[in-house]
């Protein structure tokens, strides 16, 4: 949806004065567009003189600069501009060493363009046109396609030679050569709403992408489910190599761009596959450029266009360049040091310490807790997950899986021989490395904490041994998380059970009845926080929404010790005696 | 929407996979996020360590490389990243002269990267903290505000800082400074959605938008309706100069920050307004930017930023950097040389030649006709534009009267004695120039063409005379637009009333007898193109859509040459007996 405008009617021209009050100390407004200053001392070149419709940022005018355009012909939103305004820009641009436009492919700028060039001619200015035409989904006739993106590598081709001084002749040589080695294929996933409109100006039907569709809407070739991000990267390299132009090199310039709404989180992701298909390929990727270069307003979509090099249009590719929206320079990245695998190593020390016959007794109560969790909350992640979502991202479930499963895994990665106070630092690192969020950090420093508590050099681990390690996690969470009981966290399960658990030790009850029993404490402790209202963290916000709910973290708090009371009693993850379900 | 992804889950990773596929050449990866390859022979700097969740895209790893930060910590999206992942990154950025961690404030961020300096200082590496707080919708407290797009000019200043060789004690310092000096207001216009997720992540209620909402949905301060461009403009710059800090210059560098779905040029459009109501308050920009600098997936909203500066943080705000996303520059600018007024002007010359007096009373039948078919496309531009919306883009209507509303008032600033001939050409040029589109320079052209035919050097105007400037209008647009009778345009219309005209003028008709007569050929024959299906021009793709209704061209055609031919009988505008309304 495009929101902000005053009158949608000078929507084109109202962000043309905005573009120039910003850019005003590089580029100048004329009528009918832009055109870039000349660089103090700079020979004159041959102007290029790009242009179309608005709404295509950074086309035209935000790739106007040395090393690129020199001016922009700047039309109505996706309407071609007029010839006077393409004739204006170019008397403009003019440096006394000719004129080409260019343009991708559509019947209004090519008569625009087109009477605008005769008119130069009819002054004694030459004037040529070199049209784009990369997109190969819209006619199986080369010279009928439109242009899309593969503007972007024509113009900055032409840009380029001007730069180096290349005769009128040379610039537009060197503009067809780039054409005529650039392909590019389009999917749109959502159209574009003009400034003003209640409505899209098209569509794409739910779950579908259209294949080929054009920026203004133009027909694609099919509409298609959507699909994996892996085989939208098939579909489009096998597609544009398939069509690559006789001859072609194994070099090519690629283009992955974003058309409106398609992040770049997701052109990154996508480039990835991309970046591998092309190397299975035997095709060499240079200086690739990955995001929104020629766009259609709020449209949602992707492109990929290769242009394949020679030498000449490779040295073109790699000039550099400064406009409003595209700088590149080679020194900065020429002058960096790729540093030996050596320098990059962060090492974790494996090495786990000399552990005593009863510290590598109770690594055998670790492992088996850590996996009686594990197979909890694979069971309760969906369950965690609806709790937080009342009032938070609902995430919880999610992230406390990841912790316990990275948990898991780092363990089973360690000596045999070690203790169970190392086992339980390891788990800790890694819960807090691959759970993220919050949570996560507090009980990855918790069992850390537990861990050092604990030691691995003891000769025999007492109920109070485990009390004081019980309170060493509980302190961890205190401290970090910087909240209280009452708060709505997960310390309103945790400190009732650490005190249950410390009162029925000090009263002489066995390790596993003071557990189990501590256990039923933290579960209804849990219970009872949905009368509470969230006063630290991410639910804080939501406090009134939350009021009914008990807090996702004390609830898995008090499922997870009572499974670990399961444990410690020797009935393993498994008892049907409580409300947790376990896996059997 | 998010669209591309292979396992939701993975998004982070897989992302991040492809940024450090596609920048290898600067950056690398290390375990938990990315650090900037060093340049050769550059001295050892204090390393800015900047990070948080994914999703926010150029934040952070984006901003990584000479002149801005030195390592991005990279957590999962919207997830601070692990205290081990933040421990991981700042080793392998330190360079023996401490570190500096730097992100938005957030209880998440605060832990892990908490935790992470502390274990960096366990083994003798300086680190510190530099926390961003910059949104004043999150709190009046300045020390409770999240950090959201101020994290960009913290980052930057840092990363100047500590390129310029200041000490760990400096970076901290300036870093701290900007912040101080850093506030930021934004609004949202819609949520965003999370990868595989069905139903964003939070949402605007239709028509509104949502003043300091957060950019993970936190609550701000109410939801508005959305107003124009302007008016937002004066919201977002009156808070926030509303919150300047205390003792503040009147130097800022501003920042206007689209978070996703709100593109480049709605931008611009808004900085127009934003940079004069700034100007307004007398207050100086410093080199604005304007973009996509912290973002939220496909969130749509816009944000604005003030840096006050003084010469400290300007210096540091200008210095130049090259990161993937971000690449400043001052040499190229300051070598541009801005032309002076009469460089720029491009003249056309408004000296009619001398005129007969017959030439001089066709001008007064080309203004009362050129007034009557004003009046005509006031009344039809709806009608019109609905006929073209059929199988077009719908802006027939508007395109043709914003070409005679041209027409008309470039003609009226013409000196008195000027021929017909000669308002017919500038008519036609400022109907091209004004109308946009193929149907404005076509009619243009044909304008231009039919004044080349008639001249105003004749002693009289005979019928014949007419019929010839008729073959010369139709001419100028079969040559232009490259169609053909039958091919549903404008000369399905145009064509048959020529052909009647001629016939009816050579059988010795009176030349306004005989065009109102054609003009019911054309008429008809504009009806008559319903059946047809077009070959040519934009509506070609829409081909089976169009059979039914008439094409917009034809039919505007076919008015326009009924009301002159009651112009040219002598009763104006005005006539009862044709299907043509026009205004009173």
């Amino acid at each position: 949806m495009t929101i902000l405008y005053d009158d949608p009617d000078e929507f084109a021209d109202d962000q043309l004065a905005g573009f120039l009050a910003l850019y005003g100390d590089r580029l100048r407004g004329v009528p009918g567009g832009v055109v870039a200053h000349r660089t103090s001392g700079a020979s004159p070149q041959v102007a290029v003189v790009i242009g179309g419709g608005s709404g295509h940022y950074p086309a035209f005018s935000g790739t106007v600069g040395p090393g690129f355009a020199t001016g922009a012909v700047v039309g109505n939103i996706f309407t071609s501009p007029s010839a006077a305004q393409a004739y204006s820009v170019a008397k403009a641009a003019h440096q006394g060493r000719g004129v080409v436009f260019s343009f991708g492919n559509y019947a209004g700028d090519i008569i625009n363009f087109g009477i605008a060039a005769e008119r130069l001619r009819k002054e004694g200015i030459d004037a040529r046109i070199v049209v784009v035409t990369d997109d190969i989904a819209s006619s199986d006739d080369a010279a009928k396609r439109r242009g899309i993106a593969g503007d972007f590598p024509v113009f900055k081709a032409m840009g380029a030679a001007a730069a180096e001084g290349m005769s009128l002749d040379e610039v537009e040589r060197v503009g067809n050569a780039c054409n005529d080695a650039t392909r590019t294929l389009g999917v749109a996933f959502s159209g574009c709403t003009m400034p003003g409109a209640d409505e899209p100006l098209f569509s794409v039907p739910d779950g579908h992408l259209g294949l080929g569709l054009g920026i203004h809407g133009e027909p694609g070739i099919r509409d298609i489910p959507l699909m994996r991000a892996a085989d939208l990267a098939s579909l489009l390299v096998e597609q544009v190599l398939a069509n690559r132009p006789e001859g072609a090199s194994t070099r090519v310039a690629p283009i992955l761009n974003g058309l409106g709404t398609t992040k770049y989180e997701e052109l990154f992701l996508l480039w990835r596959h991309v970046a591998s298909i092309l190397a299975d390929n035997g095709v060499t990727t240079i200086e690739p450029e990955v995001g929104e270069l020629v766009t259609s307003l709020d449209m949602g979509g992707v492109s990929l266009t290769l242009q394949w090099l020679d030498d000449e249009l490779e040295r073109l590719w790699r000039a550099d360049a400064y406009t409003p929206a595209y700088r590149k320079a080679a020194a900065p990245v020429a002058a960096f040091v790729v540093p030996s695998p050596d320098e990059v190593a962060v090492g974790i020390d494996q090495t786990p310490p000399p552990a005593t016959d009863a510290a590598t007794r109770m690594a055998d109560v670790v492992r088996i807790a850590l996996s009686a969790i594990h197979d909890l909350l694979k069971h309760e992640e969906h369950a965690l997950g609806r709790i937080d979502a009342v009032a938070g991202d609902g995430d919880h479930g999610r992230g406390m899986l990841k912790g316990i499963g990275a948990a898991v895994a780092r363990v089973g990665s360690v000596d045999e021989r070690a203790g169970g106070a190392w086992l339980l630092s390891r788990a800790g690192q890694a819960w807090a490395e691959y759970a993220g969020g919050t949570s996560g950090v507090l009980w990855g420093a918790a069992l850390e904490s537990l861990a050092e508590s604990l030691t691995d050099d003891r000769q025999d681990y007492t109920a109070t041994d485990v009390v004081h390690g019980v309170d060493a996690f509980a302190e961890a969470i205190v401290d970090l998380g910087r909240a209280s009981e009452g708060d709505k966290t997960m310390l309103d399960a945790l400190l009732p059970f650490a005190r249950a658990l410390r009162e029925r030790v000090e009263q002489g009850m066995s390790l596993s009845d003071a557990w189990r029993e501590a256990a039923t404490v933290a579960v209804a402790s849990a219970a009872a926080t949905a009368d509470l209202r969230p006063r630290v963290g991410r639910a804080r916000p939501l406090a009134e929404k939350s009021i009914g709910t008990p807090d996702a973290g004390a609830t898995s708090m008090g499922m997870i010790v009572t499974v670990v009371g399961n444990v410690l009693a020797g009935v393993g993850g498994h008892d049907a005696g409580t409300p947790v379900r376990v896996d059997d």
